[in-house]
């Protein structure tokens, strides 16, 4: 295939994931699913459907499931696990956008769900989903193998935990307010920890329901570390220069607010090229793990991920 | 033992299983142990210590500690547990007492986390808690059979999410802004959700732990269920008479709020006397389960729970 039909290619296996996913996502919150001894509060699942359906690429759940297939793996496992990491994301978009933080009053292009809903029924709608996705990857229904499932467990709690996603959030509300911008050190680890861990976790994901010799899930994590590196550039580059239609969000609002961002420090030229880089390292790990043609989907993956305009 | 002796007795164990308790989660939020790639975020780290250590009777430890001694099972495995329930526990109180939820300035005596530190650091705190919580539990160190430690998570994560607590908080918040007071069944579901679940957990876990018969475990879930509403009920009872010094905050705050509780609805002495069925209801369930004298500190704990001053 030329560099374009396997970029059609792979837009064609993105959208059939995230078909997939939005589907699975709207029977794990559908009220017949999350029975019980009563009726569940019926504002704060719609909070919570609202906050999780309807938007995004599925970026997440698309690494676990192609994470997966290098191993052979394929249906209601990944499909689950991917689904699992997709509420912690939506958790953690909820509650960055939240007055307290972020304060954001657009996602997607829609009300925030603090403004959708209220603020109460935010906190509590990501509280709730948060949990909701320990619950998901601890159910037989994700892999018959406990072992696997504990391992899904931790994996996921350490990728969103103090040393992962909540740390890196902490780590940006503090440079917000800090005396002394971030140098590049500390921009990169905190971008490792904020975005980059719940990507690793997700072709870590498929390593571990593929049950990967340790070899190649070292090597996958690189690439998983690579690639949500890439995305982060992307992503300062995509503020710097976005269009806000396309984003669902103004752009510019980095620079605005002084938030650390490598273009900020590096300068746009500087940023596209690191950015480049990430990209070969992603597809150079993937080439070391010996798996061949197979990994062709998450090679692209990066190149996606770098170049997208939202 | 006479009731006297029996209530010292039960009260040594619990203040030693809350030192024991206390020294455990000290570890587990030590800096040291939480190591990673880099420092972690300092300020964070100390609102979730300030969170969780240095307060509290250590309740629901307690009763996965004494739950998993029935079944012949101590130490780490429901020392840990223990831990990781406490850790829900307490970041259920820290995302309570936000000023878009409860909006509280004192808890146990103290300013609120949110106060001592800020909102921002007080929602991702109460995240990161929650997070680590599934780590804890989904830990080797916790369980070498991974079936008990899977079974663990998915039995937290339903009773911590939509169908249990925070259902249970969401259906108390719509409650105080409804045009209709709640009546009876709706106030007892609603308490079962909200604080019965986390205890309901508590022995759950000792029986997971512990590998108790599905008999025996369904025999103290009972009991769990009954503790949880007498606990309730207790709780109401005490903000309606308590004492503001002993309880480490203000009393009457329910009836000001118009909160639904069991006192406002079938006033003080029908709520009392309905405690002490729930004590016997626990007790007898206790009986049932056939493990004799195994039980007294459980049985103790039931009266303990009812009669207790803060």
């Amino acid at each position: 295939m030329n560099a374009e039909d396997r970029a059609d290619h792979f837009i064609g296996r993105l959208d059939a994931a995230a078909a997939a996913v939005e589907q699975k996502l709207d029977a794990l919150l559908a009220p017949s699913t999350l029975k019980g001894e009563i009726e569940r509060p019926a504002r704060l699942l719609e909070a919570i459907r609202y906050a999780t359906l309807g938007g995004g690429k599925r970026l997440r759940p698309f690494l676990v499931i192609e994470s997966a297939a290098l191993f052979g793996l394929s249906g209601e496992g990944p499909l689950r696990a991917g689904c699992a990491l997709e509420m912690v994301h939506c958790y953690s978009l909820v509650h960055d956008d939240l007055p307290a933080m972020d304060d954001d009053d657009l996602r997607r292009g829609r009300p925030t769900a603090h403004k959708a809903f209220d603020e109460a029924t935010a906190i509590l709608a990501g509280d709730a989903l948060l949990t909701y996705a320990f619950d998901v990857l601890a159910d037989p229904a994700t892999h018959p193998d406990a072992a696997v499932r504990a391992n899904l467990v931790l994996a996921l709690a350490r990728a969103a935990g103090l040393g992962g996603m909540v740390g890196g959030q902490a780590l940006d509300l503090a440079a917000e307010s800090a005396q002394k911008p971030l140098n590049q050190q500390e921009i990169l680890t905190l971008q490792a920890m904020k975005t980059g861990a719940l990507l690793r976790f997700a072709v870590d994901a498929g390593a571990i329901l593929g049950a990967a010799d340790q070899r190649q899930a070292a090597t996958l994590t690189r690439y998983g570390a690579a690639l949500g590196a890439a995305f982060q550039v992307a992503d300062d580059i995509l503020d710097a220069e976005g269009d806000a239609a396309a984003l669902g969000k103004r752009a510019g609002k980095d620079a605005e607010r002084g938030k650390a961002t490598l273009v900020g420090l590096l300068g746009l030229e500087a940023a596209k090229a690191r950015r480049d880089a990430l990209v070969e390292e992603a597809i150079a790990a993937l080439e070391e793990t010996g798996l061949g043609d197979a990994t062709a989907t998450l090679a692209e993956a990066a190149r996606f991920v770098a170049l997208r305009n939202s």
